[in-house]
């Protein structure tokens, strides 16, 4: 597999980056990655950490694509840019999937733009995942549609069964949809419509479920439009820090709290470990035709090898194909489905 | 004041709320407290806590409300429950606010039904209290109203911020709209409307803030539709006892981590006065015609004493009189309201 990566996106790009690509080739042979961006600048960072037996290799881009870009102004001007090119490199047949960690509104418009949407598909989505206390949970929409009709959040639903299934290796993925209480009934006009479409769907739809019940693992898909999904993520995201730093400023004004810290390290690294969004590494743009991961602007180069690894991994086994037959035969014959090897 | 208790409400009563009462009245003279409910079980309550100098009365309701009971039918059947009959005290002028933490859901409706909306306020809105690094916001609606027109959210700033400023003393509150990016261009069909209101209205508005700033104390009040509040609220309720297990399993899991667990015992414990939400008491429904609080289905005594002493506040400072006059006089004429103390 071939994954064109933007080198140049992110908050410390291209060094964890590049280093991000070294890593996940280190551990797959499968993989190659194409580095975009500025020659001189990944050369260097390259020179630092690379094996010369790596399969990598660099395409220049003369462009970056700042964090506050409007995706309009990047379309038209940043044609150059490293995330566009990589793209591009996608689009022409280059690359296989592409990974980035810069501005998400302007990859998930370009992907839009240059790939297109898998056939059948109205609205592509991002899956986020996160931590539960027996695992993880899908999130989707993460926050590509800030406006959705009933029909786009049952796209989503498909979608996220597909991810969860393929790629998280749930038999029998649990559909969940975001909600505030557990009756049909009960909710805003849009999912009280997109709760018939679910019912009447082939997925394992177990009905609304509450922001209470995610975290404790109760569906492995959570189903809702980008605007809320963005503000869950991000309330939750806000509030893990917000309890890591009141836990420490608590530990850290009291001399057996210091003590006691020394004594909890390991549990404290380990709970950090579970509840770590780079272990997961990106979301993926679920419904462009083409395999395309957002990465978190925070990315360390543990996420980025966790998201080429996934970009790997959907067009490996043609996650991405299963979702259109899903989408255009009525989600009626997954048994038929041949998974691409 | 004179505050109608529904005694019958909440997973712990009527234990919890007698002694929630007995617990505010010991604090504050000029309170006294109607326990409204089953007279037998509530004076059995009374009997072990209560001194006899207390100003405390007892008002027999012979239903109480389920809490999977749904509004209409509660309206219709249950016509002397507990949560019923505190209401109609206050309708009739014998008490002066009301506490319940019962159905929230038929609070909601009961108190419309029975007390009605202030003059001026379409939808009355649940303001619920939660914890920021700095200190605390007013999340504005919480669950009441699932589908919001933009002068909604435009009036539940301008409860929220009088809420801020007469029961919490926040000189000039902070008002952000709960959404997806900084910029005003960012967000859904109903925030991009709303905030040209907020923006021409005459509230302290900063602008959008995002979920991950909102724990970081950026607003004093954070106005978002009911659906999306009551996802937010969840979802931080559900995150934070997630962590919390998280955290204790690692600990338990770990020889040095319970040694350490000892240690640490005390700063968990402020950690979690801190974000305890029974400091808060309860949620008022703001833009019914007279004060009244809903307090969490678990609350403890603690938050009911603190409830009933944020009805009293709302009713001593005339906090809703505020709200009519600000959301009639065009907002513009603060300096002229006179507090009532």
């Amino acid at each position: 597999m071939r994954i064109a990566l933007d080198a140049m996106g992110g908050d410390y790009a291209p060094a964890v980056t590049v280093e991000g690509a070294v890593e996940a080739l280190s551990e797959n042979d499968e993989l190659s990655v194409i580095l975009v961006g500025d020659e001189a600048e990944i050369s260097r960072e390259l020179r630092k950490k690379a094996s010369t037996r790596l399969k990598i290799s660099i395409k220049h881009a003369s462009q970056t694509v700042e964090m506050d870009e409007s995706p309009l102004t990047a379309l038209r001007r940043k044609k150059d840019s490293s995330l566009r090119v990589a793209i591009d490199l996608v689009k022409v047949g280059e690359a296989d999937a592409m990974v980035s960690a810069g501005n998400s509104g302007v990859v998930m418009a370009t992907a839009l733009h240059v790939l297109g949407k898998i056939p059948g598909i109205e609205r592509p989505a991002i899956a986020a995942v996160m931590p539960t206390l027996k695992g993880r949970f899908i999130l989707i929409d993460a926050g590509a549609n800030v406006d959705c009709k009933p029909v786009h959040l049952h796209q989503f639903a498909v979608m996220g069964e597909a991810y969860a299934r393929y790629i998280f290796n749930v038999e029998s993925p649990k559909i969940g949809l975001l909600g505030i209480g557990e009756e049909d009934a009960k909710g805003n006009e849009l999912t009280r419509e997109a709760i018939k479409l679910l019912r009447n769907s082939h997925v394992n739809f177990i009905g609304n479920v509450e922001g209470k019940e995610v975290f404790a693992g109760e569906a492995d898909v959570v189903v809702c439009d980008g605007f809320v999904g963005n503000i869950a993520l991000k309330i939750s995201e806000g509030l893990a820090e917000a309890i890591t730093k009141m836990l420490k400023r608590e530990i850290s004004e009291n001399a057996a709290g210091r003590i006691g810290y020394l004594f909890l390290k390991g549990a404290l690294k380990n709970f950090k470990r579970k509840t770590d969004y780079s272990e997961y590494g990106g979301a993926p743009l679920l419904g462009i035709n083409k395999p395309c991961i957002i990465s978190h602007g925070r990315s360390t180069s543990k996420a980025i090898k966790n998201a080429i690894k996934v970009a790997g991994t959907l067009h490996s086994k043609n996650v991405l194909g299963i979702i259109s037959k899903e989408c255009n035969e009525g989600l009626s014959r997954r048994e038929e489905v041949v998974v691409k090897e």
